[in-house]
């Protein structure tokens, strides 16, 4: 029988060397999480039972992120809402839905207490919630109906096979969305289809390649970009950074455009 | 501002007239639930943290259906894991994908105890784990995975807005998941595409609808099938019973094409 755990890996596999600068700027697993947690709507709700009293219980839920904090509109008709009522503390799970195996995919858990708005925050609150739930307008003045906000304490990521770690409050709370992500997946289309010979140009010029057949990118952050690079080792991860994070995706492209230049010039 | 509770509705409204007698045999709750679970390998499970202690944890994932139990292949490394050894209470929420609304979707939370397997039924529910996940395979083995069964003692079952109850155990122990539904999109895709006046008679023989223009398949299990018919009131939903209950999904066919016979004899 085997006798390995996993994330234990062979070493000295040529195949393994990283041929990338691994110090250049990423996001955070804070920034992560909290951009993937922005561009989702819906997640299981943890909370604990009523019957019997404090036991597990996940629900299904609709949410809207609103100043770092996942809002609910929920039913006193409901499950989770009583359970709340008994004890108000809860996890938000989110996950990034995809092809192929569901393990690589990302996933955040949100851990604190539950509280459920009045006054201002209440309408504020709503506000977002219907934003981003347009259809909810139709019951969202119904009187079992509230809004709740789950105050975020802690965040179990997730990103994929073994990229995980503990997030803090304050990092999450110092953090933002990263503004190219709702923007990532045309960015990423444009390049693999209308510039491949830059994306080898970035390859060449900004990793230790030295020889690269066709790369793709595979993603792209406020920080940077990543490629899959065809090399005579098999296909390798590049990462690349930009001269400076960018603001707003609409400085995507020229950033882009300078670093081909610079690939190019070198 | 309304004053109204969901679930109330407007009443003596001739467009919410039944078409159908509602007595018909339809799949219960449980079936309903299980068929759903059976169709699914990824979900939510709930545990209690262990830091702080008993906070409900939600991690994502996957899952097979094996003697009405779900399994789950797990690293002690994982957080659940170690959520489990310290407290075996759990649950895990299955939830349908689709488009649209995302409540009008199913899903369903089964609560119970969680049990680290040995013996001849750790081989078992291993098998069957590896059948729905092949990729597992590559770190089944490492020490560090285990195989867990959750010991189901009710279910949350939701099959969309207002149909909701409790399953208890011996109801899910007792049901089996309906042999049609993993053939009920190719059946209702034919019948739509290739049988549009097979629906229109069905409607008009088995229902108190006198008047369609067209209808559409929407649902077909072993019990019967629904189709939303366009009438002069709008679209209404028609259930239909087969004459008894189809035991496999090979029947589908000849159940329909007597039932259309039966309905142009009349």
């Amino acid at each position: 029988m085997a006798e390995r755990q996993h994330g234990t890996r062979g070493r000295g596999d040529r195949r393994q060397e990283i041929l990338y600068d691994e110090s250049i700027p990423t996001p955070t697993h804070a920034e992560r999480a909290l951009t993937m947690v922005s561009q989702l709507s819906t997640g299981t709700l943890c909370t604990l039972g009523t019957k019997p009293k404090g036991h597990p219980y996940g629900s299904f839920v609709t949410f809207a992120l609103w100043k770092h904090s996942p809002i609910f509109l929920i039913s006193t008709l409901a499950e989770h809402t009583q359970n709340l009522l008994s004890d108000s503390r809860a996890s938000l799970l989110v996950s990034e839905a995809g092809e192929g195996d569901p393990l690589a995919l990302g996933r955040a858990t949100m851990l604190g207490d539950c509280e459920k708005l009045s006054g201002d925050e209440l309408i504020e609150a709503k506000a977002a919630y219907l934003e981003t739930h347009p259809s909810a307008k139709f019951y969202a003045d119904f009187t079992d109906f509230s809004v709740w906000k789950l105050n975020v304490e802690s965040i179990r990521y997730i990103g994929g096979y073994g990229r995980m770690s503990w997030v803090e409050s304050p990092d999450w709370e110092a953090s933002n969305p990263d503004p190219i992500a709702p923007h990532s997946a045309g960015i990423i289309e444009h390049m693999n289809e209308d510039h491949a010979d830059a994306l080898i140009s970035y390859c060449l010029a900004f990793s230790r390649a030295e020889e690269v057949s066709s790369a793709t990118m595979v993603g792209i952050d406020s920080y940077g970009f990543e490629m899959s690079a065809d090399t005579p080792d098999g296909p390798k991860p590049i990462r690349v950074a930009f001269d400076k994070p960018l603001e707003k995706a609409q400085d995507a492209r020229g950033a882009l455009v300078d670093l081909v230049r610079k690939a190019r010039a070198q």
